[in-house]
């Protein structure tokens, strides 16, 4: 049952010859009916073309039929014909499955900088429809047709039931794994099959977004090209209306996304850690928040991670230039549930002991109490690594 | 001449025991008379106690007749007994060398947390008394001294003409090299040996700083440490007056800094390259530096400078995050002197071969021009490399 996909929705993925690999690299997934849509976009000053007719599709009515996403060419830094390109790949589709154009959601990843491939696309279409006909595509297929150099599929199942009717959601990412040469990009998509009405689905789905994959951190950049959809295509046979499935639906959908966000950071460029940055007692959110990416992109914080180091100095000295406000004092820091510093100074008990075991386990969590106030936020982060270096550093010579 | 030390200024440099190699770790500088001081310190909001009572000295009336140096303890984030130490060094030398306590400016670098040894310190007051004594120790003497990791000493010397009379000044300075287990610091002493009043002097001295060490990056961590000071102490017989001398003098003062600001580069933690930012045509000098700052600390951006690779894709990308106001189409990137990105796409002339050659040498020049305004900003970062990961990921295991 975790494992079912929502109803309504069919799969296609094919290698269209975007990339060298011969893998699969053009997957769409197809709602039997217009779906309620919502999607949460790069806020990169650079949007890539499919990112502007995305938004443009959105923004007609709310709702979308398909989801549309190519590897191998991210269609950024394209200028006006990367736009004209989009949108003619958007018409090839139309034509070929029989759905209209500006109810397809594209999103594309790979390299910046080239026009899209227009005679691989139209020669794709027919393949694509027969893979649709044949519908033996799963959702696993669809993650792994978007993935780049992911190093495993992530996907995530969950259900719930909705006035003894079983609703089902899916969702399907690619990480912040390196496309070399280019930059990472976070693409995922979430289907639902319960009815939900589209300010309601669209304010769940940006508040499980903001809760979720707006928390993580591999490098601090971001790219032209991440973009996250949802649809709800109401195939169930049930609506959400009451506060309280509204509720239960909210939670099931930032658990879903959640459990896609630690995929990101777990899989994120040659990391191998996942630290949980826990930050309390600030005097505002915004602060707290400052303080968690102040840590969570520190160089030294990540290699001292990477190198399972309880150097609680960088901890202290990321979270001294950050700009929060607190007194030195106050502050009390842990690492993986061992308190390391409190009131200035380090503990003066010999922790090493204690933390040689947790820090050789993936998931690493630091705790900063601030003693300024009662706002609080939390980022999960990965490591700095050697192979992260090797992965980023195209050797052309 | 241009090697030539400031007149009245002594140095001192001993093995105190601070650290497992055999080589010095504290240094000393005496001026024959009290110098008008200035000092810059971390922004940190964990002061070091040696950045506490530094600034308590400096505060008292501007003037200064020691700098006192330590590496191999880092005095931070050592409490209130840790200002008390700091407070008693001073005490030392004052007694042993016969000057004001309050007239020493203190630093230190190294180890985060453990109190000084203070034991240590107070046998090393006999040698450093002698080695003051025997006269012999020079400025490249003080440079080694105070290096933790850095792999070369820093030393910048200028003199010039004024009124007749040759003015010298000299520069040392440590780096970001990486001190293990703890993070890295920045310290740098200037003398000069013109007479210059006080407000001159300390109005001068902060336009160099933050024409050159604020202008730097590594890996956009900031220590508890990081401490510069400038003494003038009149012993060439010459006063700084004048609109022009002044002029003079700070360009002087400027050029030290900045030769010692590109070493630190140079010697970042397993640096390879020096990449000089220059953004121009943005709307405020703050959006400048912001653009600046976000491409300088961008991983993608400092690896692929690492690996040889014309990757604008990531420049872009970076830029596109910075917040910076300016329309896309407006932007042009060059690299090393060649364009590659302008009207919203890449050039179309393969620049592969024109940047082989030039991405292969130490100095690496990234010019953007916003085409949104009239601010610019210069910023040096370091890449990131194999080496900082192994540097600053000390495996325990």
């Amino acid at each position: 049952m975790a494992t079912q996909s929502p109803k309504g929705f069919r799969f296609a993925t094919i290698n269209a010859g975007f990339r060298k690999e011969d893998r699969p690299n053009l997957a769409l997934v197809l709602s039997d009916t217009p779906a309620v849509a919502a999607g949460v976009f790069t806020t990169n000053r650079f949007q890539a073309a499919p990112v502007i007719v995305a938004r443009e599709n959105l923004a007609q009515n709310g709702m979308a039929q398909a989801v549309l996403i190519n590897s191998g060419q991210a269609n950024a830094c394209t200028g006006k014909e990367g736009v004209l390109n989009c949108r003619a790949t958007l018409n090839m589709v139309s034509e070929a499955l029989a759905i209209e154009a500006n109810g397809i959601l594209p999103a594309s990843t790979g390299v910046i900088g080239p026009q899209l491939l227009m005679d691989k696309w139209q020669a794709a279409m027919g393949p694509l429809a027969e893979a649709l006909a044949e519908g033996t595509c799963t959702p696993d297929d669809f993650a792994n047709a978007i993935r780049t150099t992911d190093i495993f599929p992530k996907i995530a199942y969950r259900s719930l039931m909705i006035q003894g009717v079983e609703v089902q959601l899916v969702g399907m990412a690619k990480g912040a794994g390196m496309i070399c040469p280019n930059m990472a990009t976070m693409l995922a998509t979430v289907l639902c099959d319960a009815t939900v009405a589209p300010e309601v689905w669209q304010k769940m789905f940006r508040d499980a977004v903001d809760k979720t994959f707006n928390r993580v951190t591999v490098d601090g950049d971001t790219s032209t090209n991440d973009t996250v959809f949802g649809l709800a295509n109401g195939a169930a046979g049930v609506a959400i209306e009451s506060a309280e499935d509204i509720e239960a639906m909210s939670t099931a959908l930032t658990d879903v996304l959640g459990k896609l966000a630690y995929m990101l950071v777990q899989d994120g460029e040659g990391a191998t850690k996942v630290i949980r940055i826990r930050i309390t007692g600030a005097v505002s959110d915004a602060e707290a928040e400052q303080a968690a990416r102040t840590i969570g992109h520190s160089q030294l914080v990540k290699t001292a991670m990477y190198g399972r180091d309880a150097n609680w100095g960088r901890i202290v000295g990321a979270l001294g230039r950050s700009g929060c406000t607190f007194e030195a004092d106050d502050v009390v820091v842990s690492l993986c549930d061992v308190e390391l510093f409190r009131n200035g100074q380090p503990n003066a008990a010999n922790f090493d002991d204690q933390l040689n075991g947790p820090l050789e386990g993936r998931d690493i969590t630091i705790d900063i109490e601030l003693g300024a106030g009662s706002a609080t936020y939390e980022l999960l982060a990965s490591d700095l690594t050697h192979d992260y270096v090797s992965c980023n550093a195209d050797y052309r010579s």
